[in-house]
């Protein structure tokens, strides 16, 4: 009897998986010619594992077809404003298994998470207490806290790079104008101290409208991220990390749609009711407001 | 001594291997909720060796980001008469292993080869013994053989589809007007006969002025492939059929840029003097020709 490969889970008779292997080998032969060593051995992996995922799931040519199509859906998506392959990446959860092979924990090394997709160059500089906001609305939030390096010391000068959505759960470069919001950079002072006005962060959904969305719907997950504020912090000598900070009691924390979410970046997000006075004496009427505390450690570079 | 991760092929730290392992398996039970068994054993098929590959090369950042600039790249050249990702496919070999999965041995079946990113859907209708150039410069090409099931029963009305790239190594589609050009549709007789006039196949490179082209050159790869006539033959209750046909003797054979050779498709182009009687009496005045049989063989559908 001749073994029915369309019967689902049946075995690969021996001698059809000799010629799918002997696909494999030619193509991992291929590189043979590469010179750049770390270039060949990335394709050879890429091929090894690609190849094995066909062969695993016994991908049809439909299914293959569908893979090309959703590729081609996704490049045509993606523009100077969305990246829906960032996106592509951090829903599969390979941006956050990157950012791990990058940041092995360093002592007491402030943990990484994923980039995201909504990071923009040249943002604005503020100073020491400064609001990132420029007319993003969100109830205001007073963050500070301390950078140092894994040994204790302040590091003074840090670039703190911070970004956000606004309350209705957009980034800036989701307007579709040239508007700069939510967003800033500021340096920490000659003890490594630093302080900004942001906005309590709020939870938002990943752009959905896309392929991308249509994998997660098609699967059944939601595209909710829990409520976050990002941070790129960077200094000489030292790691750059990015980061972000979450909110804790968010019930969002334990189905994030990029898995960025880890225990010791949660937050203690405290609400203060209107009328209390904030801490640099600013004028907020009849607001309520919150504070949060996030004290930074960088590893060494090259850790 | 706490191990050193940037030393390449250092040990990865048990506790870090965990943390790794923990994303992998986050992001593996976020498909539980799938409610289609296919797509979740695809995705969670797919994540497992994407995540693999990251861990295994310990991507940088600086690579993934290279990884999502060239998945941009090649959805941006990619349009509808271009199809760039196909052709990333094709060079990973990523085309012909979903062949292999999908046409398994049977019996003296005809083997299949990848499908390529130059189909049209639409050829144009020619009668036995047409010409499917019109106009391409190229050697005339006499094409015959027989359409049979594997218990050597001739098929009659099978539906043939051929098209090849010009003598200058390009297909109507990538000259960017509306041309349609050596390719066409035929049936076979009652008999399970076909013959037509195509063009002698000549060697040609892949599109290599974009992405993948650049994959190719930082690799030490050829773009080139062998000679080769696409054929796609298909018939009621049988498995259709998408191969080519390769030029005996081409010095190609041994290194075809998308791994499509087999040895099975090799054929005995015979090219004849000028001079020579054509076996249709089409008057070639001075010019030479060739020919060539190819006898095909369907396996049944669902085998
Ligand atoms: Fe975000
Ligand atoms: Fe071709």
């Amino acid at each position: 009897m001749t073994p029915d490969l369309t019967t689902p889970g049946a075995p690969v008779p021996a001698e059809q998986q000799e010629r799918e292997a002997a696909i494999t080998r030619e193509v991992l032969e291929s590189f043979d010619g590469c010179t750049d060593p770390r270039l060949r051995e990335i394709m050879r992996s890429l091929v090894h594992h690609l190849h094995d995922f066909v062969r695993e799931v016994r991908l049809t040519e439909q299914e293959w077809n569908a893979g090309i199509e959703f590729l081609t859906r996704t490049g045509h998506i993606t523009d100077e404003r969305r990246q829906e392959f960032i996106l592509l990446s951090d829903v599969l959860g390979a941006s956050m298994q990157t950012v791990a092979v990058n940041n092995a924990a360093h002592g007491d090394a402030t943990e990484a998470t994923v980039f995201g997709p909504f990071f923009v160059e040249n943002s604005p500089e503020i100073d020491l207490g400064g609001d990132l906001a420029f007319g993003a609305p969100g109830q205001p939030c007073w963050v500070e806290g301390t950078v140092t390096d894994t040994t204790g010391k302040p590091v003074s000068g840090a670039r703190i790079e911070v970004w956000e959505a606004d309350e209705d759960g957009f980034y800036d470069t989701q307007y579709g104008d040239d508007r700069i919001s939510a967003r800033a950079h500021l340096f920490t002072d000659a003890d490594g101290r630093y302080r900004f006005w942001g906005l309590t962060p709020t939870p938002y959904a990943i752009p959905h409208d896309g392929p991308v969305g249509g994998l997660l719907a098609a699967t059944g997950r939601s595209p909710m991220r829990a409520s976050h504020l990002h941070f790129m912090v960077s200094a000489p000598a030292l790691r750059t990390l990015v980061t972000h900070i979450f909110v804790s009691g968010d019930e969002l924390l334990g189905s994030d749609a990029v898995f960025g979410v880890k225990e010791s970046l949660v937050k203690d997000f405290q609400v203060q009711p209107p009328g209390t006075p904030a801490p640099d004496g600013r004028d907020l009427s009849d607001r309520s407001w919150s504070k949060v505390r996030f004290d930074i450690v960088l590893a060494p570079e090259g850790s």
